[in-house]
């Protein structure tokens, strides 16, 4: 007889060598759904007792042994063992083996496809808020050096060029922008994910009379997933989306990294990295390597590998629960904790950053990131902006070939070139070109740029808006609490 | 003299062979944007008129040049010359060409940056909107399917085995309801990507007092992007983003085009496909080939590969406008070639698919797809699942043996299998096991199932859904439609 | 004083939290490199010895140290401790504890980039090897297997449509003969990898006189990579090359699991697997489900994945080594994992098979599978092919509306159709018409295709390379276990 | 009656939109294929003669056809119509219009999927030699930039920070040893992919005595693909395999032009690009921007994408021709496009690099390149490797705080930080100091490294490799060349 529990129409069973193939690194991550596979189990039985498919005693008995799972489980005790393939049939073993024949009664109107699809999801749930929180905390991090940093001058660029004056903080606060659309992205699939598909057995639903809506509210989601089939199928579609969403995600602190690999070198200079977060070199004594940034950098595109290897997965299967969907589950649990542990470090290499605005204003201005200003000037005595373009243009050609700053350019000169070029006489100020090729205050006239306000007032609204995600976030931990919660007193009235 | 608007510090131009390298297919595709460079400048230049950046007259005169270029455009006249890069330079140095001495204004405030950026969230906007509503009408052509074959029996798979009975209805409608998921997708990307970044300039605004806000309302934008740098890093961003979606769905259309081509082969037998989507053999007289199907699902590849190729170009350039940036353009236009094509052929195949019920019934039946249903009845006599699966399982290997179906199995060998398995004597009426090993009996006991009244409420649903979707859509396009009809007058009352 | 081998500029050391992250997975990966950094460390102390840079006495003490390690590690009981970063300084610090101050002088004229590069590529040689030695091990099955059904009539498929009939024999015998050609890239890539970057240090050579060849054929290199730089970066582009080999080999093993996932299935119904390849369900008692193909299948993907992702990290730094380059190691270390086991399981798949000539032959009529051969014959009286081609199309448009079968087509059908589409009299007789549409005959007449003379010749063939492969093979590994031995006989003579 | 060639079975023919869907951009991609089709049909009608399939005047007749066929195309006049799908349904109707009734017969033994496989393989045996072509060529103009540079110091990166100097002869090398694996490669891919699969057929060979070793030498095969099935398969792996080799040589180009990028930068300020390779903004007048590069460099990532995208095509179908494959021309021919254009236009772009030595040797000093020298001048002095490093490294960090160079560390300095590390006295002279620290010294002391006579020596040895890479190339050009020649002879003599 096979031990199998699906054994009743083989000969023979997989051999020791197809098990473990076929588990692979599989029952290890298992090891994390323990807890929300006896949380599943819980809400099923509670409903089977519900709906008279198993008796009160059977429930309370199944219900004793899920209970002793999760503490076993708790105390690092409960073993899965590779004969049973997975978290399912080992906690189902488990409890067969405490709970006697009732529990035999635990897998009526299920199968392990609608049942793997929820523990997935409540998993998932839990790892996109995780995501989410600590997202938010790296975008706070950044909003508050953003805001420490709000008037220190920096090099904007434009194809790795220097391009116009900004400041630190106005970089800084873009990165946290573009962050927070990424928590928005997570609260949406978070909110496309919270379905339950428990009831849709294998793929069809059941004869059996369940309460597919009162497991849904035991387990805190939103609502049920109507179509079973489609129940199954999206369990690979949501890990899928989640993957890459954390593409994504992981792509932003990758580039956040690689530019601050750049920036802390000696050639660009305008960071200097904590020694903590810095390596040496075991033969070059002067060296200090940014490490952990370049981890952060290359580590990104594997979430983009895992990506493109989970769409094919789902895509080249058929409709229904395909062994092909297991193998999507180490790369989200990869990609979660690539992604997340990076969201924990760089808060803590951007706050020990040290910037040298003395660099970057020498950057600017041997890089003559005033010149727009210069042409700006000339057209607001208007010269039309493209004649006045040119003029600049012809300026920093010459400085360029005598090797000068802008600063150095004369009022004679701005109204030469412009008589040269647009053929009209100009009149300029001393003050007022002094102004222009002035990297500070240019920055403080573009009003709607890094003019240290309007950093300060785009800081105040990405923390007003980092704190309404943060609200969002805590309503999703809550709603799932309480479902928990209610789940656990009911169980507890069971027993 | 650089004949170049930005030629001002250069002694050489790019030779035509480096602009024929740079542009590539660029300004090929550029044709598509002409329309919304157009739209994007009236509306600029209406604003700088306002701020008295502009007189009325220049204004007037850009305006005019403007409406001539995109006339000429709609008659297939106006022509993008590779010297002038792209469309932003080749509708400026028209504008130059018409309106004299005020058109070299119209580029004040403004940078090819923010401009290209604008395009093409304009063009984003209506081809997301463009997509869902093909996705929309694929869904209303699957649920409608769906409908006519309700009750039409077919066998449900998991491991690309027979599992369960269900029917073409319940398979239909499992599809529509995972891409109206992805119309949520496109929606909420849409309203993302909806904010203007006019005013961002190179990347940190301006020192012209301009109205961002102005230009936002005019170009139909929800919101403006506040911070200027992350307006221009974004053009990247939501053009990865997008073709990340249409990876997503397009693996969709590839999977359900594969099971399709599966589906309507011999072996399977499910359905016959319309001649008109076949194709023949130019050696073998008797093939029916699924050519359509087979590209369909080869093509959706290719954007799974755009989108790691987009996203590598994102990640691996520092903040701020890169060339690299031009690249997502040619994949983003091809991913939205490709799936707008196969989002339009799909429903016409469907339409026109027959299916073959014998065939699916005898499918069934020759894979004892009712052994769950044996396995429950035996259940609802009081023996444990566990023990009626082994009891199934065990009559299913006697069938398989013995060359016999499902349906050939008598009470007597029921009974006498459940005693020997579970030491337990049941009583089982003919009538009863008759109706557990009947497919369709079968799938009508299945109330969360493919039973037909389920399936027509979750048909219901569906369309309900879609007929919301496509309300949402209708509202956005009417958002947009009102702005660009608002600066039409607008620009009318300056001419 | 800082703890780090290269501590000396550095105020702080990276916190544990930073060396976790920086390792990861590394560490445990890097159990597997010590054996390769041990005989590295040995053939470049026998160096330092024989260049006078080590006096004798020190060469002797750190190589004995380097045996002990090794000897510790064969035991499990070399630990690699997170604080010293990698398996480099783990050994060197083993190393520097038993065997004083001379062991300080190991690390002269070294660098840990060209230490990895040497540890990597030595263990990417017999990785290699090991990939090819299994691959010819199921080419050989794969053609035992063709040998064993050279004349089991199978249906060939265009389209995933019935196109002729062929063998199992020739089918098998294709699979054999693409392998065969990735056995050939891995030899190829073998010799690209095998030339030594020792000496190179970090990236510039060395001061010191040193003698690289000497190094190189110690380890069994081919050759010394002229280079330093080179030597150094081509460290990361070899890992990549034999990733994307991986996915090249991997592609092809999980295309052959899909095809025996859909032949195995009861539509088909081609192939029987074994029951120890399949596994049950926990709710269907029916099921028999190809786990471990669907899984090779869905694996194979991860090693696509794997190679965008190593080569974007190859791509996305500049010259010289990154620590981004140490993230390709896990992906090349998981590919070869999974490309191992999984050429370990497809041999033992392949032997348990059977196959069903009977349905085989069933699908053939059914789909007129012999339907070229009535063109042919057609043709062979003198009709143009295009003609014949299509007189045969119209008779199977006959069969396929009157439900009949080819065979059962007569002489005189033929000839009517003949003259209606050709307007030409033929004669065809009975014998040759039955001949051309027996699905046997009509095998045995492609004597270039399946007929079974030729599949013979075929296989001879295949057998020919695969010995020829494995020669080389031999060979390859014997040049590096002869520089071994020789190594280990110098390393004695020196304690 | 259809007008399809294939049509015979059929009642509806394929609607313009399905045949435009399948087609997309495959008709104006095959234009390319005109001249292979004609050849390959050429040398297949001469076999059908040679082997009394057809009569002579019916080959005079068809190769007449064929060679006008080949005139127009050369001409720009042979239209591909959309209506007989491919080129080679074009090509067999034009000679089917010319040459009456013999032309029908033109394709007998023959399918249309060995013959798409016999034109791409020639077409990818002539675009694989010109890249390889290309490849050499830039290598060459890397080897000669190398050569005029080869003792200009610049500094050697790792981790994008300062490691030890080294020239731009030695880095410039690197790459030219890079790529010419490249040329390997792709040397290996022509050899693999240089056997005919032509008599193939459908993919199980055919019943009429035809001479596959013929047809395999007028075409300059190296060989007859023996398995007809794998011969129909291969199409596709071989494709796949192109892509996957330009993939990775792209992302060395893109690679190169990234480090060009930055070193070209005023931060780095290295090299400075020729003012035509350069663009300007269209609002900041001071910018040049390095286009062409950024380009290079984001475009060489669409190749991986195509890679990922054809592998999955490759695998996702069953064994026999699909009509998936087609998707993975478009992709070969846009990744040869791609590679083929930045293959031409960098050798451009480094033949007008100029190199900025003082800033190269000022980065050097600045980043305390010479610390490896003072730790190894210590070592010199007996002190074990790892103390010497730990001397330096004190050494460095005292010169960071007190901001000096390491020019102008002095011989006490030297002597006393190694008493308080090592606790020993050395000697240590002024000059050998001085030596130490200078960087044009440091540099000519790596003897095999930097040291100018190695670098020469490293040259010279490209320079005779990329020589016999260029007679390899010579080579197969020129057996290709031949066969064409004697096809073309043997045609005349049929005519």
């Amino acid at each position: 007889m096979s031990k199998m529990l699906w054994g009743g129409r083989f000969s023979k069973e997989p051999s020791r060598h197809v098990l473990e193939y076929n588990s692979r690194e599989n029952l290890a991550l298992d090891e994390q759904l323990v807890p929300y596979d006896v949380e599943g189990s819980k809400a099923h039985v509670v409903m089977l007792g519900e709906c008279k498919i198993m008796e009160k005693e059977e429930v309370a008995g199944v219900l004793r042994a899920l209970v002793e799972a999760e503490k076993l489980w708790r105390e690092g005790k409960f073993e899965l063992k590779l004969e049973n393939e997975d978290v399912h049939l080992n906690v189902e073993k488990f409890v067969l083996a405490k709970a006697g024949s009732g529990a035999a009664k635990m897998h009526t109107a299920r199968s392990r496809n609608d049942q793997v699809s929820v523990d997935l999801r409540m998993f998932l749930r839990d790892a996109l808020n995780e995501t989410a929180e600590k997202t938010i905390a790296l975008v706070n991090v950044l909003v508050e050096t953003a805001g420490e940093n709000a008037e220190v001058i920096m090099p904007g660029y434009t194809h790795t060029r220097v391009a116009q004056p900004v400041t630190v903080g106005f970089w800084l606060s873009a990165h946290a922008a573009s962050l927070l659309r990424e928590v928005e992205k997570l609260e949406q699939a978070h909110a496309r994910a919270n379905t339950s598909p428990l009831g849709a057995c294998a793929l069809a639903g059941t004869s059996w009379k369940i309460d597919r809506k009162l497991t849904a509210e035991l387990l805190g989601f939103d609502t049920v997933q109507e179509n079973a089939l489609d129940a199954i199928d999206s369990r690979n579609e949501f890990e899928v989306e989640a993957i890459g969403l954390l593409a994504s995600l992981s792509a932003k602190l990758g580039k956040i990294a690689g530019e601050i690999v750049l920036f802390s070198g000696s050639e660009f200079g305008f960071v200097e990295l904590g020694d903590e977060h810095a390596t040496g070199s075991s033969i070059m004594p002067q060296k200090k390597n940014p490490d952990c940034l370049e981890i952060m950098r290359a580590r990104a595109n594997r979430i983009a590998g895992n990506f493109v290897a989970a769409l094919a997965i789902q895509k080249e299967t058929i409709s229904g629960y395909n062994s092909d969907f297991q193998e999507t589950k180490p790369m989200l649990f990869e990609s979660l904790e690539i992604v997340g542990s990076s969201l924990e470090l760089l808060p803590e290499v951007v706050k020990a950053m040290k910037f040298n605005e003395g660099r970057m204003i020498e950057v600017c201005e041997e890089n003559f990131a005033c010149a727009t200003e210069l042409a700006d000037l000339v057209a607001r005595k208007g010269i039309p902006f493209r004649k006045a373009h040119e003029v600049a243009g012809s300026i920093v050609r010459e400085c360029v070939e005598k090797k000068k700053k802008l600063g150095e350019v004369s009022v004679k000169q701005v109204k030469e070139k412009t008589k040269a070029v647009a053929g009209v006489e100009i009149n300029v100020g001393e003050g007022e070109l002094a102004s222009a090729l002035d990297v500070s205050k240019s920055v403080q006239a573009h009003e709607n740029g890094p003019n240290s306000n309007n950093v300060k007032k785009i800081i105040a609204g990405l923390k007003k808006q980092a704190g309404e995600k943060g609200k969002n976030l805590e309503a999703r931990i809550e709603k799932i609490g309480k479902a928990k919660e209610k789940l656990e007193r009911r169980v507890e009235a069971l027993l």
